[in-house]
């Protein structure tokens, strides 16, 4: 079994676990590191081991436009091409052929699109998108999925799941390489029945984890969570549940108390590109502003990170970032990323010491 | 003594020595990595160390304007501010006043200029160029001087170095903080009786190390090395000699030859923030370029830097660069600063093992 359920917390859905994929452990609950280009921006992959990432993310749609598959095969897959040993999840390129690419047109098979890069023609569906990720070789496979759009009407969303229906059920009849896992996607927009009914169908066709997506794509935060709550009880408690571009620290940890397992979310590194970084329970401060230059301690006295263990200081920082050094966007992005993996780890030992609804509240 | 000559190559002027800083050893020849704006370009300090780096540049001209003395005093000087524990060499500013700088107007006792960044305008010379590098606390000063521009004529090159010696002077007057070093610098473009001249003026001087300055400003190759051979020879054994600002890695090795201990050059990370990569006896080679998009194999098989020996591949560095992500750069500075620190330590190794003139003939 590729998932191990160790803990479950007794005052909440909050579950502590464990995925084995080819390439080793995943402990649960888990921040996985955004890989968009085959790199995380910014780090390497010696710093993201540092940092105890397990498993990192890499991005179909962007992997197949640039490098492409030809040189993606002939590297033998996305870990050997970006030199990274642990677990990768690919996406299925759905949600960026839906919010990236130009001159769409659905088809019952895929989605016919122009690259956002040069207009060159492309088409992608759930054969496609299988036949890319088993290229990629990566250990677990997102099923391809039409995001739906926000806001939808309920007939909008209710056409737009069936459509993902089908491509689900056309991604679970693909061959995937041995030992690749297979992630289903409830989508059903902010309508309970709906994401309760894609839950169910999923669970039906059968697959090894189930993500919620077509979330953090504009809805308030308590429709996110509404949409959590309508399709977590739906999910198998023996497979992981993968909350799709989720999110913020507190996001995060009120997702963890409804039962979700992992999570991805470019925030640490986009915003760390910015100079903002994340410090106690979620709040962000703008190192590269002006009011740090004079600022001699380090974003947060107790971080581990390598920038605040090295006590690099904010004005040294803010300095780097004012005159356009590589190394602020370097020291930023590894403090937040450092900061989202740690929060993972500090949900994991919660659960297991039973105090997560301590922690929770301290996110409130 | 701040320098010790251990070993002279008895087929060549070639030296092998060491500096003693109050932040340690540094083993010459020597190759410093250039951070101009205290941060070697896309390099963290821990990197640095790594590769074994035992001192690194930074400038006064640039730390004057960004992030400015107030905030480097209330810092303690450049090494906290960066958090660089080895040695550091600044330099006075001269030469970026003369080569970055807008509407000079030459003084007696320094010059005018307005901030190539905005305009402001400033003051520096000896005295001030000093004070700065009091500040910045570097374990090694260099005194101020006019860089002559070239070409130029003789009387232009000698009344350049009437000013260079008078502000030489000064600079020598000025008190440090205990324990600095302080360089002189030879100037008298490419006239032999004027690099001589100044040469031995200086000595008289008195300066801890002297450097050779006015090159790599334009003029041939055999002229720089012309410029090395008029004044080597006039300079005190027992003292460090500094090539400023060169260069490619066999006017390196032939400048050792002909007495040379000390080399900054910003080659290695402007070519690799430009994906040019070190290989071989010099050569460069332009990762980025489309001709390695199917290349897997690394840089430089025999290269032990960090992107060479885990094996990322040219096929990959060109992807990244293709795609504007921030490890392309800094795969190729680590791997282009590997390269020199490597070549020094080539050097010093042929001339404590008597093979330096076979290994001057592979650059050839």
């Amino acid at each position: 079994m590729a998932f191990e359920l160790l803990k479950k917390d007794p005052q909440s859905a909050a579950r502590r676990g464990r995925i084995t994929t080819r390439h080793g452990i995943v402990n649960t609950p888990v921040f996985m590191p955004v890989g968009t280009r085959a790199t995380v921006k910014a780090l390497s992959p010696a710093e993201l081991e540092e940092l105890n990432a397990e498993i990192i993310l890499g991005n179909t749609y962007h992997l197949f436009l640039r490098p492409g598959m030809e040189i993606m095969a002939l590297a033998g897959g996305l870990h050997k091409f970006s030199n990274w040993q642990r677990s990768i999840l690919t996406d299925s390129g759905g949600f960026q052929v839906f919010s990236l690419s130009k001159l769409r047109k659905v088809t019952p098979d895929g989605v016919k699109f122009a690259s956002h890069i040069d207009g060159s023609k492309f088409f992608l569906g759930p054969v496609e998108s299988m036949a890319i990720q088993r290229t990629l070789d990566s250990d677990i496979v997102m099923a391809f999925d039409e995001c739906t759009p926000y806001p939808a009407t309920y007939l909008e969303a209710e056409k737009s799941l069936n459509l993902t229906l089908r491509w689900e059920r056309m991604s679970r009849e693909q061959t995937l390489n041995d030992g690749q896992l297979r992630f289903g996607i409830v989508q059903g927009s902010i309508y309970e029945d709906l994401r309760q009914r894609c839950a169910r169908e999923l669970v039906e066709i059968g697959f090894d984890g189930y993500a919620i997506g077509g979330v953090s794509v504009g809805e308030s935060e308590p429709e996110m969570l509404h949409a959590v709550d309508s399709a977590a009880p739906f999910l198998p408690e023996n497979a992981p549940r993968y909350l799709m571009g989720v999110g913020t620290p507190r996001q995060i940890i009120e997702s963890v108390a409804r039962g979700v397992d992992m999570f991805d979310c470019v925030m640490p590194t986009r915003l760390g590109r910015h100079g903002s970084a994340f410090v106690g329970f979620g709040e962000t401060i703008p190192v590269k502003a002006g009011k740090y230059a004079k600022d001699f301690t380090p974003i947060d006295e107790n971080c581990g990170c390598y920038a605040c263990r090295n006590k690099f200081t904010k004005a040294y920082i803010r300095h780097l970032f004012n005159v356009g050094e590589i190394l602020g966007v370097r020291l930023v992005t590894l403090h937040n990323v450092y900061y989202f993996l740690n929060l993972a780890r500090q949900i994991r030992e919660a659960i297991e010491g039973g105090t997560f609804t301590e922690l929770r509240q301290k996110f409130q």
